[in-house]
């Protein structure tokens, strides 16, 4: 888990030269790249906003919450530290040496986020709830074999594209974290590597709604997508029928190889 | 429905910070995951002039018409509520809390699709009803299985790539609604929170063009697909070939189970 | 194959407001979708290039290159009207009224390609033929069962993205027509509608380029693929390996029923 | 191999007029479609640095590096020409005819790789290390059965989404070369095309990094893989489960066909 989080979220915290669609491009192939990294290993826990719902939605156990957690925080501290050893000349050049959070030349946003100045405390939570209830309204159906699922090894590139979608649609007011630990992570870099603790303190203690914000948000968004999707759905027919006047030998054929696949498929991708 | 319509086109109705294209393609990501959760439940119903073409095709049930764009209408409605409340400091910041439709500062737009100056109304009629015959003459192969369709699970992202070039190559004129509901919601929304009537008396009363052109061109563009493509398709044979010589018990094997598959497929995606 | 080609190639022939890289993103988007509506009915020809290359390669008779080809520029003459009128409000205001093929307020270049002041001829030749042999490489393996070909159903979208590929690299000298109905169906248009014999005339005759190029580069394309490439591929084992030594009837259930649709996706996308 | 390469890679070392994005993703698709081209003939080997983690891992036998590796430039170098003669006239405009490293008009960075001036020297080898490692990452659980694998013949398209991502997030500090190949083959044609010595022995014979760095972070990526993921995988079951129980003919069914396509794919896929 360590080393999965830690390569993966490498690119989850960066914002290099080019456009702001080009940060929110890379951050969505970073989430691709991730998922098909990790799906084999834990499941591809990226997000504890994510983790939280499957929990509470009964498909990963509670215990396992907190440690998936901290490894998703720890693995982003990392991966922004390596992102700060790769840039730290860069970075030094822009700033001057001198890293700061306000001002034309701060560079705390390469990794964090923060509010814009006119952004009040309600519309930055606001933002953040919704932002990440429409995370998972998007992906909670395409593993959903009673809705219309994507195809389970196409899922990767397709959340990609819902991350990149909300990363261009969701991110001017505040950053668009909707993820605690790609927001922590690279705060407490920051925090730890010299731009000490205005980091924490700026924007009135700002720092913790992308924290709660994204928890808040992606509970609302698992619990729309139970009232008004999952709960409409018809139930899926009992795959394969069994067909009890045809033959034993052919319906062998069927009914077992096909069997321990599907079970397969639904494990595996019951916790991406 | 209502939740349904409602969650998945709070992205069809904004226009952030970043580049032109940038809202384009938000929109564009919007129609995949609204399709991606909808599917199951109502057929991914987002748009009253495909509605309206599908129910022409003996696709849909004429009856289910008018509900289905009164939801798709209040489900526009409310998304771009939720769209003005999390962006409202953005939205006062930027106007300096003089909602407008004309101006350099203007704010309408953000919601609902205006026409360019120089642009007369026939103009605007002909491009809504071309834009949206194009929609429907690029989606309607899409599943047609006499043609040669797309694979049916990763129909809403080609969908949304059809949405993404319509968007990038029809909205210079008056916005590329092709949308009554994604036009109008919108525009009842700005109504009721603070624009008032000029939403809809501005460019003399204009804001019928993007409601009743894309009805029109949804019907030409299926009309178009049915005489130009469908009506030249050869017929698929019936599938599986029944093949009469051999053995009963093996012969049962291929033609049981798929059978429900196709009938599955081509029941769910006959109405996306 | 009229209607086909008009409706579809309404696409290829525009350029909107917006970044130079919407209009290769639009241009590529229409091909997918032409290729998806198209082909059903004729095989999907949109470029008489690459039907003159299938042609000598043996996937298409040559007795119908000729009608492909005067369809395909009728086609795009009648798309390229489709987006003059839809356009025409746009293209009035922003020209003044004076439709001319040099200068700022130019507007010929919307729909034909011409070539950058610099470029000498021969170079513009070596861009049309290197940019065409790009194309037929990149798309003859595609559905080449020999080699690693793409899933049959998803080539469109593959096409597309090589078609943006040669867009955003090869079109910076002289337009990358890579078709010549592209090119002289619109120019025609522009002939016809105001820009009078200029199109023609300008850059001394340079016209013939996006012509011949594309259609000499298709051929160097296509033997370059059968030399380097397709001449090294393992011939395809006679698919499913028959064995003898199994039952009858279990051995009728895999080969007979796979066999029909093998064939049918050969034949299909022999001539996409 | 040698047409493979050279035809492949023209796309692999262009910066036409455009975006810096657009250069980003014009090498992206030219990275799919030159694995499209080559995968059935030689694997797809592209990139010094990949091969060289395939011979470590097993997969490609050492005795093939140093070939494959001498095609890979050999082909970069030829390719890089082809861009030359196509741009010729471009390239002497832009410049004025004065080919040079340094300052405004320099045109050495249309083909090879170089460091922004403030970037030292042991930055410019982490970013490459870095960058080349996460590419291994993000590029060897696509084709790991014990992962989660993507589509086999869609993994062209991801593995360019992933140089894609790569080149945005990665390219400003010095290039993104992440392919010694890629690097060393259009340096050598500068160095033979007029550009002179100075491609050498500009930034203190800097060269050496884009070639020494990927090929030590391919390594660095592919150990990371095998003790953080491949080694925590769960092995994968014999596949199909032999039912010894079930009769005989219907076993045979299932067991026989599938048997030799599995093994195909995974030969396949094993040197992409």
């Amino acid at each position: 888990m360590f080393g999965c989080s830690a390569s993966a979220q490498v690119k989850t915290s960066r914002e290099t030269k080019g456009q702001y669609l080009s940060a929110n491009m890379a951050f969505s192939v970073g989430v691709m790249s991730a998922m098909y990294l990790c799906k084999g290993v834990s499941g591809a826990h990226l997000n504890p906003a994510v983790t939280l719902s499957f929990c509470s939605l009964g498909r990963v156990p509670w215990v396992k919450l907190l440690p998936y957690a901290l490894c998703q925080v720890l693995g982003a501290y990392l991966a922004s530290g390596l992102v700060f050893l790769v840039y730290y000349d860069a970075i030094m050049d822009f700033s001057g040496g001198n890293l700061t959070v306000y001002g034309a030349n701060e560079t705390a946003s390469i990794f964090a986020t923060y509010p814009v100045e006119h952004l009040s405390l309600s519309s930055s939570i606001l933002d953040q709830v919704v932002a990440t209830a429409m995370l998972m309204l998007c992906i909670l159906p395409l593993d959903d074999q009673k809705n219309s699922p994507a195809p389970d090894a196409l899922i990767p590139p397709i959340v990609a594209v819902v991350v990149l979608g909300i990363g261009m649609s969701m991110s001017s007011n505040c950053g668009g974290a909707i993820n605690p630990a790609r927001d922590l992570g690279p705060r407490l870099l920051t925090l730890t590597a010299g731009w000490g603790t205005e980091v924490f303190t700026c924007y009135n203690y700002w720092f913790w709604v992308p924290i709660m914000a994204p928890l808040l948000g992606g509970m609302v968004g698992s619990g729309m997508y139970l009232v008004f999707i999952a709960w409409h759905l018809p139930d899926l027919p009992t795959n394969p029928p069994i067909d009890s006047s045809s033959t034993k030998p052919t319906t062998e054929v069927w009914k077992q190889p096909p069997a321990p696949v599907k079970e397969g498929v639904e494990l595996k991708t019951a916790i991406f």
